[in-house]
């Protein structure tokens, strides 16, 4: 299937980049192995990748080689695998299985696993800043701020928060899970797909379709995952079926029911799809059938 | 005493921009009330402001007027701040006590705690970001990797590992817990320094002068708070007196003694102000009399 396979190619990229490039700057700056081990363990236990290849292929669509751009998007890896470890620790969602293995904390310990989160965020801004000079230094500066808004206090972080207050509370209302997942998981994967844009230097009107684009393949992709905690193979997903409803989540299969679900995960990718319609290459054509895949896994 | 009215003078410039544009940003960016409400209680809750003021001190030493920099700065309390709220936390050093406030993850919990902490460090990101176009995006973007990689894996967040690793362990010399310092405490103060520098877009040699200053002052801090935790008053130093022994810290007085720990501060304090010595102008003199000022309290 084209589409898998080239979101393997750009995973591949980013996991050659984490694995050498930045595990040799870890190193090579002096960082303790004891600090290394769970930010490696977290950081190159696979995922797909999914950010740094809209990060890509945003930037591959308005003429900027992954080259010049690899270390910008491989920074989205960082700040994802970060949250992810965070969000697993027993004061949030207390999550003991990750992609199929023991989480960070499990593994690690309590101690290293917040601090491997907390150097994983900060080398992240790190990794970015140093995209200049090869990207002028003035659309390294706006991506950054960019990524940093997103991955913040009123974006990604807000959003975990959110989540946290709305978890086992009553009369939560679609509208504010629709609100919150679009600062968890959305602003995030926005960015990415911003940031490839603004990193090479294209016109506002075509910063404002990656951003239209990454949002709405933010929303298909976090109403299909909920989709899938419910209906999901627990090998394929990697944590046991489930597990919202065990923890008294508030999702869009809770609120709104499965068929009604499936529908505006449909809406959100058709959305996606034309925002990237007057596009030819292959990065359109992987950023068109990437969000019909996110939806084939449910519909 | 004049030293200390400076320090107060920056002081008020920080907490004034944390309280009113950065709570401001907060807001309308949209952050959750129950995110807001404890990155404000950290970050309002007092404190020296020493890192903000050390980086307008050297910006104002080299011509870059407080107002160019001040958010820049600033993200440095942020930076502090964040450090703080992780390293109090149970799976950390455990620590209910902070400024003589119940620490925030007491006041808040654990889970709010971690997400307060990660959203300062993002955001100070973010506000460095800001800096331009009132500072030239290079000397910007060249600050800004200055400061993630003192915060980063092999500056504080390693220098807390070790300190982790350390505690309780046997057979650790003074060596190890001088560089472990100087990662954990030592870089951050170094980076406000050199940044101040970087941002005022001054020579070479100045930006390595910064830098030996923040080190040696970062140093001698670090040995006069060790020293203070042994000799201080629980009032004035905000936490209980002794609690590094009792938790199996290995410090400067319990490795090398409190006479020699004395000489070393000192030691560290003279090669401060030499760094300094060359300037004229008020930022000079406050940048030495707060050398001489950080040793005062324990000789």
């Amino acid at each position: 299937m084209w589409v898998k396979d080239r979101l393997a190619a750009y995973a591949a990229l980013t996991a050659d980049y984490l694995r050498d490039r930045f595990g040799r700057r870890l190193r090579e700056a002096g960082t303790p192995e004891t600090l290394i081990a769970p930010m490696e363990y977290s950081l190159l236990g696979g995922g797909k990748r999914l950010r740094p290849a809209l990060c890509l292929a945003f930037a591959e669509l308005h003429g900027l080689p992954p080259g010049k751009v690899l270390p910008f998007a491989a920074a989205f890896e960082l700040i994802h695998t970060y949250s992810l470890i965070h969000d697993d620790l027993p004061a949030m969602d207390d999550d003991d299985l990750r992609r199929g293995r023991p989480s960070c904390h499990k593994a690690y310990g309590e101690a290293q696993a917040i601090l491997a989160g907390d150097a994983l965020l900060t080398e992240a801004f790190g990794v970015m800043a140093e995209t200049a000079p090869a990207v002028p230094e003035k659309a390294v500066l706006t991506a950054l701020a960019e990524a940093a808004f997103a991955a913040g206090s009123a974006g990604m972080v807000g959003g975990q928060m959110l989540d946290m207050d709305y978890t086992g509370a009553s009369g939560v209302s679609l509208a504010q899970v629709a609100a919150m997942q679009a600062k968890k998981t959305g602003a995030l994967i926005r960015a990415a797909c911003v940031c490839g844009a603004i990193l090479a230097e294209c016109a506002p009107q075509d910063v404002d379709r990656a951003a239209l684009y990454g949002q709405s393949l933010g929303a298909a992709f976090q109403i299909a995952d909920d989709i899938l905690d419910v209906v999901g193979d627990e090998t394929a997903i990697g944590k046991p079926v489930g597990s919202d409803q065990a923890m008294g989540k508030n999702t869009f299969p809770s609120l709104a029911g499965l068929p009604q679900s499936r529908e505006m995960a449909l809406a959100e990718a058709d959305t996606a799809v034309r925002a990237v319609a007057d596009h030819d290459g292959e990065a359109a054509r992987f950023l068109r059938e990437l969000a019909r895949y996110v939806v084939d896994r449910v519909s």
